[in-house]
């Protein structure tokens, strides 16, 4: 227990090494580790959580770059966790380094984590939510998750932010469909990057038209929004009458990102005013829950198996030779049937 | 059980109308269509599945319409499950239409099905591994798997295929960061469509650098492959000596397709050869049964709280009020310590 309290007071005092053995640890799912997590939560609920999110080639990187350098201008603590696409080679994230970042490296106010999208159990949400709950109790003012795409877990990880941004790049073409689908509803503010393109006015104007077609006005206003809320995850700015701010970048040059920053700013004093901050926290609470009965849930049915490799294989075999279904098989789990 | 027989004959018939039924309560878990879905267990593991992955605007769904044409001509039966993002808002997937593969609506040997990620508790895996299963139940011959970008969950579908095929386009700048990071272990095949606009030889060189740098020779032959394909998804290909083909198409006017179509057939017979078809039927089984095995956990977990949507709320809450911690409060609703 001593050497629990220890490393909670490491993170608490904002040791990156310490810290980041804790992420490594939790990651492994150690019990000592989720033992320190647990200690750590009460000190968790200060940092602003940023989503950023975009296409490859986007610049959200340079972006998250610039936002950092911003930050901490004002003196502020910056945490980043990196979501890339990952090789099952190496194992770890490839985008890792994140080249434009590295100036932040000998930073101590700066704490970046990749993460990598390895394909585990229920990894990658769970994992991300642990990172930035150990950085939040680390003192970080923001956290900023960025992540690369439209997948499903990506999308879920940055619609737990308080504040989510979508950063596109002029000429669009296709892409323009997808971020309409898949995107258009998580964000509560566009930034049109690489703004010295041509097209970058006609972008705005689509990212726009967009809005105004997806976020109809019948589902503004607080009326509205409580009833449309109601299933996990509808992003409450699109509901509340916050009007998407859409923002030009030039983020290699540094332009307009302070206008980034106001805006995030403004959003969540926004939020704060009309009691979705509060809403947004809860509905992270309940992501966070969700992964973790998950994680707990299967990892207690595997070690029902006697946490025997070999047993596991032996079930995968008989879905396999289509013996039997997956669902009833994974019943016959939940019952302990199969217990050791 | 009259009634779930009825069905299962229904779609071992290859009827439309009651596949499509049985896949939309199978995404509402319905216990009779899960009892009807292990009762076709044992039909199913005949149809081919595909993955088709690539980025918005790789002409992916032109691609997937020109080969339903192609193996159409071979007097094959086509499913589809196209994975859309999809917006909170309609509930449906927005690009579900499928405007391109419109001309095989009224034919009966085509059966296309959109799938939303619509962030469901385990939604997007599980639901689309479903539809498979009904849909090579049904039947068919080839089943193919379309999904745009880079997300978690969506390569796990798609190595969960036989074959997976990844649609690039030419001048992809930044984008080959991003394919070469997430995408580039999972691919059998490589397709470079719209080959007829400028830079389409660079990419193709460029790709087969990329497949050079990450599949180092040693990792390939037999020996070295079932040591490094230890982990769960590691694409056999990638370690087994397969030459990935990378294939210049015009989708939008057929061209190239036919060649795609050989080599898919070449990777299927590469593999059955060597014993790697069935170590991917084993993997689709264990991925099948992780799915399954959330699911029902979680489901079980939920209904011990006496399915109450407010309780639940209640245990939220006490999360988000930093009380108690998400893992200490999973591990007490896994225990039992909080059910009715």
């Amino acid at each position: 227990m001593s050497g629990v309290h220890d490393r909670v007071q490491a993170v608490l005092r904002g040791e990156v090494r310490a810290a980041a053995r804790l992420m490594r640890d939790l990651d492994d799912a150690l019990p000592s580790a989720r033992e320190a997590l647990a200690a750590l939560h009460s000190h968790t609920g200060k940092a602003t959580i940023l989503g950023i999110t975009g296409n490859p080639g986007s610049g959200k990187s340079t972006l998250t770059d610039q936002l950092i350098a911003h930050y901490r201008g004002e003196g502020k603590q910056v945490g980043v966790v990196a979501i890339d696409p990952t090789s099952p080679f190496t194992g770890g994230a490839i985008l890792g380094d994140r080249v434009r970042m590295q100036r932040h490296a000998t930073d101590e106010g700066v704490f970046i984590r990749s993460l990598a999208t390895r394909g585990n159990l229920g990894g990658l949400s769970r994992s991300t939510m642990d990172v930035v709950r150990v950085m939040d109790a680390m003192g970080k003012d923001l956290v900023i998750i960025e992540t690369v795409g439209v997948g499903q877990d990506e999308i879920e990880v940055t619609r737990a932010a308080h504040t989510s941004i979508v950063v596109v790049v002029p000429g669009l073409g296709d892409d323009i469909q997808a971020i309409k689908a898949g995107i258009m509803e998580i964000a509560d503010l566009f930034v049109v990057n690489k703004a010295d393109r041509p097209g970058a006015d006609r972008s705005v104007q689509e990212i726009r038209h967009m809005l105004d077609l997806f976020r109809p006005s019948t589902l503004r206003g607080p009326a509205a929004s409580t009833e449309v809320a109601a299933p996990r995850g509808v992003a409450q700015s699109a509901l509340g009458g916050w009007e998407v701010p859409i923002l030009p970048t030039v983020a290699l040059q540094g332009e307009g990102v302070a206008a980034v920053a106001e805006a995030v700013e403004a959003h969540g004093a926004w939020m704060r005013e009309r009691g979705y901050w509060e809403a947004r926290v809860r509905e992270r609470a309940r992501f966070e829950l969700m992964e973790a009965l998950q994680d707990v849930l299967v990892r207690r049915a595997l070690q029902s198996l006697g946490g025997d490799r070999g047993r596991l294989d032996a079930l995968v075999a008989r879905v396999a030779t289509r013996e039997i279904d997956p669902y009833t098989l994974a019943e016959e789990v939940a019952r302990g049937g199969l217990g050791s």
